[in-house]
């Protein structure tokens, strides 16, 4: 994604220089997604902030229902989005928690120049999906708690991808890891909200093509500049599709 | 504001180049405001679209309680908003008419890059806003009409600004133009969003801070490249701060 917004661009003022691991140089932006998209992975800065570097964190998908809280995030540039924390993708609402007041103006002028203005109707039907969100934690437990609700279910689509997977014995996951989370105060697994599917079978060299062939449609690990044997699964659909995805890959031999 | 966009994002796919009267090349992209901003100017292209030239007609004040709807507007690539058409601008929802299928995928794309889609919430609030409009025009005339209601609004604050100009004797303004309205089926004035008022004082050379200096809050001409004698001024407000507005410049001398 990134690459394809900065190739498109063609900015003066930035170019995209590939993996942070063989980067050379001191002016840059590293950009750290954690929980990683796509396989879930916690990531650290390589580069960090310094000098005339600056590491921004996408945090998009570190919420309760994908992934142990382990730690109060407090980095300098930290990005968070509807889209993954309560699945209002489409109010294309995000919000940054930023430490240089120098960097935050900036964005704010970057928003300011790109739209005027982020839509006002989708602020304000954000704030109230949080606020909502917020409600359902005061007063003790109700069925109205967003990430509790997410994470059982989260954990539920886990358990039947996993299952499905080694009934068909051909497809292989990411270990399960867990760790202390202090949203939900007990040992949580990490649940992602994309599943990183390989394909073991010695005759398959596309995973992707050989779900589509079988009316899955995932996406290519090539994609992602990974082996094509791997495919991204989505873990977010609504639930009948999401049991037709799991009837049909369990019974692929 | 176009200038600040590209100087912002120094694109190395294009750049400002100025005034189109003073363009020399034929790689171009012609931006057309008409009526113009700010002084509600019916503007043609100069340069025009043909070889490597693109002209994109910004049509944001081409509504009839503004100006006058003398022709169907047919060009190649053209820009509406719902912010100066319906008043919703906190919507940021805007629409391009464009005949050239490769350059609509080209914005599609753009679109796509920039932010995935438009905010989902902002797209059904502007249908919902756009076909209440619409029902308006409906089975005959209503109170609900909207250009109509606009058409009369507009026509009676000019009808007060050029009173207030008049009475203060030291402000002039741009002179009235009419033409034949295809939608109002009738002759009908240029009644611009914003007025391009003259201090004709001697003493004053800076029309913006004057009016500053007498609680009023105008842009200066300097901002739109113009002499600061100029300054633009709203005319979309609420009626309440229209109403103190003119009070307090038919007030000067």
């Amino acid at each position: 994604w990134y690459p394809a917004v900065t190739d498109f661009l063609r900015s003066g003022l930035f170019r995209w220089a590939g993996d942070a691991n063989s980067f050379v140089g001191d002016a840059y932006i590293e950009l750290v997604c954690s929980p990683n998209n796509p396989d879930g992975a916690i990531r650290d800065a390589l580069l960090g902030s310094g000098g005339a570097g600056k590491a921004v964190h996408d945090l998009a998908y570190y919420w309760p229902q994908y992934t142990p809280i382990t730690r109060r995030a407090d980095h300098d540039i930290m990005l968070f989005t509807m889209s993954k924390s309560t699945g209002h993708a489409g109010t294309r609402i995000g919000w940054a928690l930023v430490k240089d007041r120098e960097v935050a103006r900036r964005m704010t002028k970057f928003v300011e120049l790109n739209t005027v203005s982020v839509s006002k109707d989708s602020q304000l039907r954000a704030a109230r999906v949080l606020r909502a969100v917020s409600d359902g934690y005061d007063g003790g437990a109700s069925r109205h708690q967003l990430f509790d609700f997410g994470r059982r279910k989260m954990a539920e689509r886990w358990r039947m991808l996993r299952e499905a997977a080694a009934a068909s014995g051909i497809f292989s996951l990411p270990e399960v890891t867990s760790g202390r989370c202090n949203f939900a105060n007990e040992t949580a697994a990490n649940n992602h909200a994309f599943a990183w599917l390989r394909c073991d079978r010695e005759d398959v060299e596309d995973c992707a093509g050989f779900l589509r062939g079988h009316k899955m449609l995932t996406r290519s690990g090539n994609q992602f500049g990974a082996d094509p044997r791997y495919v991204r699964v989505s873990m977010l659909g609504r639930d009948d599709a999401y049991d037709i995805f799991i009837r049909r890959l369990a019974s692929l031999k």
